[in-house]
């Protein structure tokens, strides 16, 4: 019938690999969830069933595992692991024209006194994406699952009403949302200490979320924003997305009781989804640095 | 400091609402997950606070429940009810430039004999996506979760291979996916029976996977949205992820047995993701009908 | 000091085998997720790491896999192959005094013309479990996750009503459940063929929730488990834990709309849950029938 | 016909109560999913849909919520909030005779220099129980969902050995878990501070697992639950439940490298399952502490 293909990838999603550097004292622990995703010159395997050009995915997966034995400089942080293996594909096998390797890391804290064991740490899951062409490259770290509260300094009122508005105005409420954040690196000045790096703009982000005055989740978003790019030079833009996690008050006079902000439900669904992005004055266009390919 | 927004976009998601429609017989019933976001002139509320321009996304979901009432030929089909509710938020609130609509409709099978009573069909979730500017409207409909094997038909050989390749070749495979696929209608031919329409696209992308002799799921994926433009007359181009589920064979030779293509472990990660879309000749460009706005 | 070791178990979960027919036309699939658990005379690797009384749950994976293969004919049927499983494991390692075996079993369709196709059947997953001691079992079957739900025939008033009852009573509302049941084969009679068994426990359980008048979920629970007694001659007792998922009528006065029980809010949580055992008239008592081993 | 109603329970579930403390500066939060079960002589609902005995479940949850209100003292730590609900059931509902309240409490680490900021913490979720007849009351305290690591002092050698066994003995290998745990307090003896009880049992195991030079993680859970006992004087007895999450060193000969201990592969399923209780001597017998009632 001709049909046309039209974008097209694949590659290996979720290698588990955990990488120890026990010869250090005490012991180190990377662990990690590793996907690849690559394209190129390859359709031939989806038009035809000719393999030839088809790296297994199978290989993509043993590359990951041993690049983590081989490269024990690059795998101690995402990005640079990332970084290391998007090039190893782009460079070397030659119909691969653009690889994407996404790396969720999960934290370890050390138990206190004890150089060899660990406590999964369960505030955020670190993440990073690298986007690799075979001259440009594009880099970004993120985060997920950073959830936050605060008891006060919330409002919202004075929004815009239609037929369908019924919410009441309210000079105090509740505010928690489940941060998911990623920030693309300005290409020429990416920081080397990703470490150091991610943990500042951890920091920035709970920190504002914390000390800003809110008149709505949109206001603390682009807050937030602002103040990772003022804490993190390296960083061109930020991405947030923001679901309001609504904590109810209850009404409780049927009981008898009066409920001055103390006793809330914690509702699940539906929830406000707000979503933004930061940008750097005079930063670059990001390109493909968020793109995961397949565009949803 | 200076800092500029860049997109920017917020919404109600998840909007639980079922409609049943008591007056036929046998009743019917239409289960929904809704989610709303919006962007447009409504910039202020990030970056001052003013919520002057902010539809809440309390109203959204107001309005979601009171069109499920006063809307009962649209909300039968979840593409026309997306319809409906994003040219109500585009047309209505003078600073919402763009809106889009998902929804997930969850299945129930009447059961036999009983005109009120349904098991919830877990084959698939059917999703659809609406985007509405002031004067353009994409759609597209979708499915996720529909797990399909094959024991075999099933090939995989003459593959590239480089210093980390191990895998061996095979003439004879399981082959099991979980695909998510998303369709775009084109804008002229769009279809009003959508659920017809839904069908006939479900069943050639199972028809096709069944049917297929498969050289690699890469081609079966090209042969299964291929047979979607012939069998959808108005889908001008169809995207499809189809994860590889591996069932690896076991040696059981250590337990003096063969296992001739029989006893398999299902793993669970790593995992092949197999992408690509499928587009028709002369087929014009779906611009945002993907794009969930916030890029990730 | 000297503390105690009480009860102790161990085993290996979740052993996710696959099985083909391939030899038969058309093909035939068996899709399971294993779990094994014993206890005996094994406590001095909990109490001192002496593991010469320790089969390594290594061991019982293979064992698993490799009767998979073995026992061709127990494989077809869960309970079958449970039972074979367990006897193995009491029977021929001598300190193990107790095995227990559960199985999930997921269904497939045949695609219709496709011999050796299918599509994962999501209607509900189908359990059993069988506890072995030297010299007695136990066999239970089961199912979780049979979403019903009924669109009227559905009352619920004239309850007790305390300082903290606020719900009106309502002759008319949405019945729905996510039905999880086991049931205890006896012992002499217990059928042979347990997909036969388990067909007709499924149609005893939709077809009495389809047509039973409910006053409360509660009555409609004892109906299904006595529609289950008389439909499946073999079975002694069954237990039956149904969540009460509510549908919460909207009420869309403020936007001039009535709601005569058209639209309804689908909630997530709390949810009542409703649970009950029913049993034959003379039935023997289950003994460890149900009993997880360790007990929660 | 002339089936028997057996054991029989009702109540309401995940009740997501969140209680502040404004008044306190710092600000103090509670974050629980409560849910509650009662038996008694209620039975005429499920036999006859007589619901005259029946306490709704939507009163439960009023309970809950009003008592949050109501019993700020109570509220603040899990396991006296289960005891006041369970007590009110009991002796304020005449047909209720067994209360169970479990309780999930989600903790939440307060922003340093932020009096009213919070940030979730997930290292574990901390639960409760309390059964609660006319005249007797059982309290259990637990955990789930704590990961915990150790990259040496673990081996597993001198097992057993029978013709599937095919496991190689170790003498060093990582060892790492996630914990669930509940134990029962003795009745004359409990904690009235249960948070700084809760504490010191988080601390003793998480202290054992790391400092016990392993042979067995069977052997690790004994000495986790001995540190327990002689760290809580007030507990009888503790469960516990340890997966046994595989860490497989990956062999990367092929590629010309070694694998001293440093790569492994984080495997989902399956996964071996340690689970034992360690009691006081002298201690009495649980009855129904951990009994969820409905028994799976």
């Amino acid at each position: 019938m001709g049909h046309l293909l039209g974008h097209h990838q694949y590659g290996k999603a979720e290698i588990r690999v955990v990488r120890l550097f026990r010869d250090s004292d005490p012991h180190q622990i990377v662990d990690y969830n590793v996907s690849v995703a690559v394209s190129g010159d390859i359709g031939e395997t989806w038009l035809s069933g000719d393999n030839s050009a088809c790296l297994t995915t199978d290989a993509m997966k043993n590359t990951v595992n041993a690049f983590a034995r081989s490269q024990p400089d690059a795998v101690r942080q995402p990005e640079e692991f990332a970084r290391v293996l998007a090039r190893h594909f782009v460079e070397t096998v030659p119909q691969i024209g653009t690889a994407r390797v996404s790396i969720e890391s999960y934290g370890w804290d050390r138990l206190a006194g004890h150089p060899h064991a660990f406590a999964r740490s369960g505030r955020l899951v670190r993440t990073c994406s690298v986007v690799r062409s075979s001259d440009e490259e594009w880099v970004t770290s993120g985060l997920r699952d950073l959830v936050v509260l605060k008891t006060t300094d919330s409002e919202f009122w004075g929004f815009y009403t239609d037929a369908y508005t019924t919410l009441p105005p309210t000079q105090d409420r509740i505010l928690a949302t489940a941060v998911t954040a990623q920030w693309w690196h300005t290409p020429a000045e990416g920081p080397q200490d990703w470490d150091a790096s991610h943990l500042a703009v951890v920091d920035a982000l709970t920190e504002t979320f914390a000390g800003h005055h809110s008149l709505a989740l949109q206001q603390t978003l682009f807050a937030m924003g602002e103040a990772v790019l003022d804490a993190a030079k390296g960083v061109a833009e930020i991405r947030l997305s923001m679901p309001n996690k609504h904590h109810f008050l209850l009404d409780l006079s049927a009981f008898g009781l009066d409920n001055p902000g103390e006793v809330f439900h914690a509702d699940d669904r539906p929830y406000g989804l707000i979503e933004g992005t930061v940008r750097r004055e005079g930063a670059g266009e990001p390109g493909p640095a968020y793109d995961p390919g397949q565009a949803w």
